[in-house]
């Protein structure tokens, strides 16, 4: 990427350490965060840059995975203090994980700000962080050809107001099913997709975990399985995986209609099905982009009717 | 369909007088039975045989819809006695049901017999009854060209070995997810599939409720969702009727390769999403052909990604 020249998609979003425990095994301080998986997913297809915060403890050589990887770090901020940290522990099944510690450190004073090239990116997903900094990150921007919004409960609950408010500026609002049931108070999807497109997006994606994921808009809906796994290692982090392949795949088709959307969710769901096959990025760092193509194909296949 | 004829498919299945409440209403003493839900669906698209038993008890008007719908009506035995009656309620959301009540009455020495006519049938349907019941009407035909049996977490625990051997002997074998992880002892799907085709037949369909289906074989993985409905009213005899339209269409093809078996997937899903829609036979006595057509190609078109 030449000096100056903006990436083709900007990802904010949270970088913690995480010590995650499986029924099978414990990986102690090893790198997560939402902006971690997203970007890595991302990389694959287009120039992305990263908007983080990590403190001066941040080991260097996570650092440098980031860079093998391409993914341009002159929106990742360092800050005195620690990184943010997060512990937490799945259940038998992987179906459930309970949070044992959530230390914010210097992501709790995060204020993202863009670097001057980055705020002509066409492409920019706004990770899960507070809707007022989301809002601060959409006041720097210039006219992006397309903004992915992603979210959580804690924001629905306690921040509603402005999470409606940031929602309405963007092209395409992710949350899972039981956030989608949370935000609009609707327990069928169809009517909760319904109620979120009402507040402004063009497009809804509810994501509903191994069962596959669901994109509403006025074209009508589309529903993609989730690509299936035999056996997997981790699910922290599959959902941004997901969201940071979609954008990646779709950035680098340089479309934002309903059938690029389509054929980039393929990409996600591809690209967090390998992720999920190791813990934090060991997975992707090894990954090539032939074998998402390879495993695209197949997944195609098996979703093909005529 | 002339006299000595044989249909086209011919299902074999149990015959029920249902009681069933929902959250929402209750029905007492309606049509119900898996031969009743199969033989309405595949009555869409093939001439059907309907084996069967009732009680002196049964009331005629079932008859004449079973009549009205085109369904053949010569193996259909009639005893003296009570017809099977079956009482369940639904709880909240509908997504697990409790059996109040199981009468057998005349169903518990229940033989199936089959017409002669009925033995040179090139499709058969093995539903949901005693797997010596299931080898019996197999001893019965000549080289149907595809059978499928269907089975239940009854039969796997009291009856394992005879459901071994008459599985061994069909095409393809339907059950539920729950009944594929009892039948093997495999939490993971892919690998129940494995040990289900390794018993013998060409074909493994697990169903996965509003999950949707998957359909293995040794041409791979196909995976359909569910047809996407805002609402129903009683899911009883949703698999019933899934695999029955599933093998009308199926019959209509005159095929039974893994591509035909797909296109016929999303037949039978798209009647059954027709039969929940109301109580009973209700929905599906009032639809026609073009319904199907029509919701067909829009569910095709929300799975499509090219």
């Amino acid at each position: 990427m030449k000096k100056n020249c903006p990436p083709d998609l900007v990802i904010v979003g949270s970088i913690g350490i995480d010590t995650i425990e499986t029924p099978r095994e414990k990986r102690v301080e090893i790198l997560g965060g939402s902006v971690s998986y997203a970007c890595a997913a991302a990389s694959f297809f287009v120039k992305t840059g990263m908007v983080g915060v990590v403190g001066t403890d941040f080991p260097p050589e996570h650092r440098a995975l980031w860079e093998e990887m391409g993914i341009d770090l002159a929106g990742l901020q360092t800050e005195e203090g620690k990184t943010f940290r997060w512990s937490g522990v799945y259940e038998e099944n992987m179906d459930h994980r309970r949070t044992l510690l959530t230390d914010l450190n210097v992501f709790e004073n995060f204020s993202p700000e863009l670097p001057e090239a980055y705020r002509d990116a066409p492409y920019l997903f706004l990770g899960n962080i507070a809707p007022e900094l989301q809002l601060h990150v959409l006041e720097q921007v210039h006219s992006p050809e397309f903004v992915l919004i992603d979210t959580m409960d804690l924001w629905i609950n306690i921040a509603r107001e402005k999470l409606v408010e940031v929602v309405g500026r963007c092209d395409m609002l992710t949350l899972n099913e039981h956030e989608a049931r949370l935000f609009t108070g609707e327990h069928a999807l169809m009517e909760a997709a319904e109620a979120l497109l009402a507040m402004g997006p063009r497009f809804v994606l509810i994501k509903k975990g191994e069962s596959g994921s669901m994109l509403f808009s006025k074209e009508g809906l589309f529903m993609l399985h989730a690509f299936p796994l035999a056996d997997f290692k981790d699910p922290t982090g599959a959902g941004d995986t997901f969201a940071g392949g979609l954008m990646g795949a779709l950035a680098e088709s340089g479309r934002s209609g309903e059938k690029a959307i389509r054929r980039a969710m393929v990409y996600g769901s591809v690209t967090a099905a390998f992720g999920v096959e190791e813990f934090s990025l060991d997975r992707l760092a090894a990954l090539d982009r032939a074998q998402i193509e390879a495993r695209a194909e197949r997944f195609k296949s098996m979703c093909r009717i005529d």
